[in-house]
């Protein structure tokens, strides 16, 4: 089953190599990409996209470029490190695992530098952390499908909205992660995929890597998700997370509210699946959570005028008291929700949150 | 306050003049259609649409035509009003209107062939005849609108779906007409349109209408509507309906369901504003009512697969539990609702339907 995988090492290990998003579905195209330019290029344009996925970017983009000014004195390449740093952590604004994982390259180049090792040889520390920054992204997506895998029975007909797969991640994905590991263990799963306005990720991204897979998906507009299930046809649905507040309230693409509605009408379980690192400890609930308003232009189809406007939230917030169960890679909560004292007490969310 | 027309004669009374909404909102485009096979176009192409507004234009295409043909022979004249009535009314099939509409002048036609009229006089009864429909269906809107009026109070906020405004009518729309005419009578009122997908009749046609009439409308996608209710900005839903079934249980654009819920959710009143004509007593509930599945390249941005399929219903039912009153020309109805004995004990329904 070939999970596709988005953000990687090119095979010479020389460049970071991506499956180019802007193209889907109508072309497969990779991309080598080995300077600073290009990388952030490649982020700021959504070529790739999805949070651990431009943080991974980040991460290797950083190390292509350590290693293409490796033979530079110390000091010059200090500086064009902090340089290339700088940009690649502004290429996006919203997504935290981009500056913490650039954060983390240079905390290791820095501390490297201090150690007094040569140019080259913290190029070559830059690419270990890369990779390990690359593994732990993988790792953590398997985790989250172990974790939700008792979760999608054989037979199960999942809906899900947005991208939250293997395009969206290095690895197999957040809320498909369950998906492909039930895929994996011989269980029939097919996926009804919300095509997700304004930007369409899931007719656009979804039905593609699943498909792909092998894994059946039906694509329906957002509108139509609450009639599916009165008709029967929806099992459970799993969405990823942008943020989770300490009480369990999820900020996800906007749509994720309503789908928690109408599951909770009908008596479907509506499951969030998303990394630890999506846990933030530091809002107490959802409103804490401030919401992106994107431009109008993504909405409407004739100029805004001074009677017509465009409400464009990217995000909503959908209240823990209507969440089956959040599932993490490490492991499966269900309410009451309490992140914020278990991170503290507990150590259960890593630093980095 | 202009609330756009968008069936009528031409000035002259020689053409029927639509506004061509396959252009909107980009461009205001008004045309004059002389011959059966424009006014045919028209209808299939959706230049005009709307099911209240689509009987009317058939009613007057077929008038315009007669008066074309007026100067032939009985026999002749006759056999092509025949055809172009056939024509006409096989333009779109599913909406109720169009078939009856034209079935009214053809009756008329052939009762007055058969009373010994000539062509001319035949051509002028078409005429009055296509314009009584006209004048009903602005007095339909008109009742539904003044029926609907308590219910929009001063500085309501109002979630539509769709477009059941003046675009879909020759009057001033069903489930908009009780805005309208709050306006009208100097209440504030705003409105939040859905996008409506998959063919945008929402940001395309009614932010248009609303903006063009001077009340300010702010367009979403229909995934944000939840989210709008859960912030307390939705004081109250109406959409229109294309088919109500005698227990209540509403047809309308897919969409409509998942709106019910999520506002029932809220506890916000969700109405539905339609025609008598739309009540269907031969159906006792919205199961009796088939649902039209429309062509997967509406929604797909790729090519559907052996993998990839995609579900495009374009109506959803309601069911009647979830509806705080159907707003009609009759007036306003609340549960439970008994559209079937009314209709046959009381004569509620007009017979056309």
């Amino acid at each position: 089953m070939p999970i596709i995988q988005s953000v990687r090492w090119s095979p010479g290990g020389d460049a970071l190599r991506i499956v180019d998003q802007r193209r889907l579905p109508e072309e497969y195209v990779e991309r080598d990409l080995t300077t600073v330019e290009e990388v952030c290029d490649a982020i700021r344009t959504l070529a790739v996209r999805g949070a651990p996925a431009i943080g991974v970017a980040g991460a290797i983009g950083l190390a292509v470029v350590a290693a293409s000014i490796a033979d530079r004195p110390p000091a010059e390449f200090a500086e064009r490190l902090e340089r290339a740093a700088n940009a690649i952590r502004c290429a996006r604004p919203t997504a935290v695992n981009l500056p913490w994982a650039v954060d983390r390259m240079r905390a290791r180049a820095r501390a490297d530098a201090d150690s007094g090792l040569a140019p080259r040889a913290v190029a070559e520390a830059l690419r270990a952390e890369a990779t390990a920054i690359l593994d732990e992204d993988r790792a953590m997506c398997r985790r989250i499908g172990e974790a939700g895998l008792p979760l999608v029975p054989d037979g199960a007909r999942v809906l899900t909205h947005c991208n939250a797969g293997a395009l969206a991640t290095a690895g197999i994905g957040t809320a498909l992660a369950p998906v492909y590991l039930a895929a994996e263990a011989g269980r029939r799963v097919s996926v009804y995929a919300d095509e997700t306005r304004p930007l369409l990720q899931g007719s656009r991204l979804t039905a593609w890597e699943l498909s792909r897979a092998g894994i059946p998906v039906t694509v329906l507009t957002d509108s139509m998700a609450a009639s599916l299930m009165r008709g029967g046809e929806v099992d459970l649905v799993i969405v990823g997370a942008d943020r989770i507040a300490a009480n369990g309230d999820v900020a996800n693409k906007v749509g994720t509210y309503a789908l928690a509605v109408v599951a909770h009408h009908h008596g479907i379980p509506f499951y969030v699946a998303a990394p630890t690192s999506t846990l933030d400890p530091d809002a107490p609930d959802g409103d804490a959570i401030e919401i992106e308003h994107r431009p109008a232009a993504e909405v409407a189809v004739a100029p805004a005028g001074p009677l017509v406007r465009v409400h464009n939230p990217a995000f909503d917030i959908t209240p823990a008291d209507l969440v089956t169960a959040i599932v993490t890679d490490a492991g499966v909560s269900r309410a009451p929700y309490d992140f914020g004292r278990r991170a503290k007490e507990e150590g259960l969310l890593p630093s980095t949150a």
